[in-house]
C-alpha cells in the first residue's frame, strides 16, 4: 500500500510551522511568523495560503517521483497547538499573541476552505504520539513525555494511546506541586514543578549562584542568558553552570519519582531546549529517580532525550490524522 | 441469570477474612487470626479447610432458598494481599508475619486443593475494583483509590479497569515524593507522602501539637492514641486534634493536586481508618485541592470516602473471578 500524505501544522505563538509527511516521514517544510499576522482571520488566511502551496508543491513532487494519474491528495491536515485545546470539536480556546483569539473552531474553518478533513490537539500530545510512533518511546504501551521550556507540559500514553482524562486536561505535569508552601504560578496553585524548572528557574539558579544575589540586575548578562548557553557553559567546565543542572535533575527526579512509582512507565521521554545539557542534567535525573524511585518501576523505566526533536509534533500531528480520528463539524 | 457464587479472601498479615459473595453482595462472613498459623502451610491448610466450610454451607443456603437439583459450584476464588503480588501468575512475593513466605504460588495451591479457579491481586487494586463496581467510583472510567493507614497504597482505574503499569507495580501513590529532602522511607527512598500522613505521622502530629516535643516519651497516651482516637477528639472539639487533621489534608492535598492535575480522574476515593475523620480531614483536603490543581480537573474530581468500606476489597476480588481472568498454573 502506498504511504498517504498528511499536511501537519505546528501553531505556536511565535512561528506556525508546516510539514509534508508520509508516512512518518517529513518530506517538505515551512514557516511563517505566528506575529506577523495581526487578526484571527489573518493567520487563519496565511495557514490556508501556505497549506494550499504544499498540496500544490505535493502534486510536482508526484508527478516527478511516481507519474500519477490524477490529482493527488492528501489524508488530512492534523495541526498542534500549546495549551487549552478541544481535540473533539476541533477548538482552540486560546493562542497567545493573536488578539480576539478565543474557541476559536480552527479545525471547522480549515476543513471548509481546503475540503479535507482536518484534526488538532494539544501540541504535547502530539508530540508524545510523534515519539511513540517513530521516536525514543517507538512501541511503548505505557509512557510519559515532558517538554520543558518556559512552561514544563506532559503528554500521557497508556495502553498506546493518548491519555486525556475525564475532561480532557490529563498531562499536567508541570503544575505537580513539589513543595508544601512556594512561590505562586500562573495556574492558580503554587509550588508548581514549573517555578523550579521552567527556564526561568534554569537561569535563575545559575545567576544565584554564579554572579550572588547582589548582581542579579546587571543588564548585558540577564538578557541573553538561556538554558543553552548554561548548557554551553556546563561544557567548558563552568561549575555554577554543572551546578545548576545538578540541582534541575534532582529536582525534576522528585516530580519523575512520583510519576514512576504511580504510573510505572517504560519510558520517560525529556524534550524541549533543556534537553541539550545532555548528561548534565539526565545524570543526575536518572541518580535522583534510581535513588528515590521504588526498586521494580526504577529498574523498569528508561529516561531519555526526545529523539525526534521539533519533529516530533509534526510527526504527532500526522499519525493523529491516519488514526482515523474525525471531528464532528 | 442467576448470579454466580464466589469465594472472597483478604489475606492480611492480622487476620485472613473470608466471604461468601453472590454478585456484589456479601451473604456471609468468616475470619482467622493469621498469626494463630505459624508456618506457611499451616496457614494454606487453614485457608483451604475455611473455604470448604463457606462451600458447604452454601449447599445448605441453596436448598433451604432455591431447592438445587445438584451440587452448587461456585465461579471461584479471589484473593487480595498486600504488598508485591504476580497476579499473573498468581504468586503471593511477600507475606507480614508468616516465616518462610516467600513466593507462594497461593492460586495454583488453592486450585488444586480446591478444584475451583484462583485469582489474586494486590488487597489496594480489589479495593478499587470493589469501588468501581458497587461503591463510590462505581461507573468511573477514571479514578484514583487511596487507602490510608500503616502505609498509603493506592490502585488507579483507567478506561473502567485496573491500570497495573509496565511492571505490574503502578499505584503507589504513598511514595510521592513531597519534599526535595526529607526522612527516610521504607521503599528505599526519602520524603514519601506515606512519612506525612501514614499513621504514624498523624500521631506524631497531634503528639507534637498537643504534649509538645519534651513530653513526647511519656508512656500512658503514646500506647494508645489512633487516628481513630484524634478522629473523636477533634468531634469533641480538641483544637489540636482539628489542627492535625488540617494539617494531614494539606499535605494529602498537596499529593493529590499533582494526581489530579496529572490523571485528571472523575473520583477520587478514600479509606482507611482516617476516613473515620469526615470533614475535619475532607475539608481541608478538598480546599487544598480546589486552590491548587488546576480549574478544570479541580472542578471535576470529586475526592469522597470509600462507600463498601472494609468490603471493598471483598467484593472487588469477587469482581476479579467474574472478570473471566485466568491464572495458567
Amino acid at each position: 500500500m502506498r504511504k498517504k500524505y498528511v499536511v501537519s501544522v505546528d501553531l505556536g505563538g511565535t512561528n506556525v510551522k508546516f510539514a509534508l509527511v508520509k508516512g512518518k516521514k517529513i518530506i517538505s517544510r515551512r514557516e511563517i511568523p505566528t506575529k506577523a499576522y495581526k487578526t484571527k482571520d489573518a493567520l487563519l488566511k496565511g495557514i490556508v495560503g501556505e497549506v494550499r502551496e504544499i498540496i500544490s508543491a505535493l502534486q510536482t513532487y508526484e508527478v516527478c517521483n511516481y507519474k500519477p494519474r490524477r490529482f493527488v491528495k492528501v489524508a488530512g491536515i492534523g495541526i498542534g497547538t500549546p495549551g487549552l485545546v478541544d481535540y473533539k470539536k476541533g477548538v482552540v480556546h486560546h493562542l497567545v499573541n493573536i488578539k480576539g483569539w478565543k474557541d476559536v473552531p480552527v479545525a471547522s474553518i480549515l476543513r471548509k476552505a481546503l475540503g479535507v478533513p482536518v484534526v488538532l490537539d494539544n501540541d504535547v500530545n502530539l508530540m508524545a504520539l510523534g515519539e511513540l510512533a517513530a521516536g525514543a518511546a517507538k512501541g511503548a504501551k505505557n509512557a510519559v513525555c515532558i517538554t520543558m521550556g518556559t512552561g514544563v507540559g506532559g503528554g500521557i500514553i497508556i495502553d498506546g494511546k493518548i491519555y486525556r482524562g475525564s475532561s480532557l486536561s490529563a498531562g499536567e505535569i508541570g503544575h505537580t506541586p513539589v513543595t508544601l508552601k512556594g512561590p505562586k504560578c500562573n495556574c492558580g496553585g503554587w509550588g508548581c514543578l514549573e517555578k523550579y524548572v521552567g527556564n526561568k528557574a534554569i537561569v535563575g539558579r545559575y545567576r544565584g549562584t554564579f554572579l550572588g544575589p547582589r548582581q542579579n540586575h546587571s543588564g548585558a548578562t540577564k538578557l541573553r542568558l538561556t538554558p543553552e548557553e548554561i548548557s554551553r557553559k556546563a561544557r567548558r567546565g563552568d561549575r555554577a553552570a554543572v551546578r545548576t543542572w545538578k540541582e534541575t535533575g534532582e529536582c525534576l527526579g522528585m516530580a519523575l519519582t512520583g510519576v514512576v512509582n504511580l504510573l510505572n512507565p517504560e519510558v520517560i521521554v525529556i524534550g524541549g531546549g533543556v534537553a541539550g545539557a545532555g548528561k548534565f542534567l539526565f545524570g543526575p535525573l536518572r541518580d535522583t529517580v534510581r535513588k528515590r524511585a521504588m526498586d521494580l518501576p526504577a529498574r523498569t523505566v528508561k529516561i531519555v532525550r526526545v529523539k525526534l526533536g521539533n519533529d516530533a509534533g509534526l510527526v504527532g500531528a500526522a499519525e493523529l490524522v491516519l488514526s482515523g480520528l474525525r471531528i464532528k463539524n
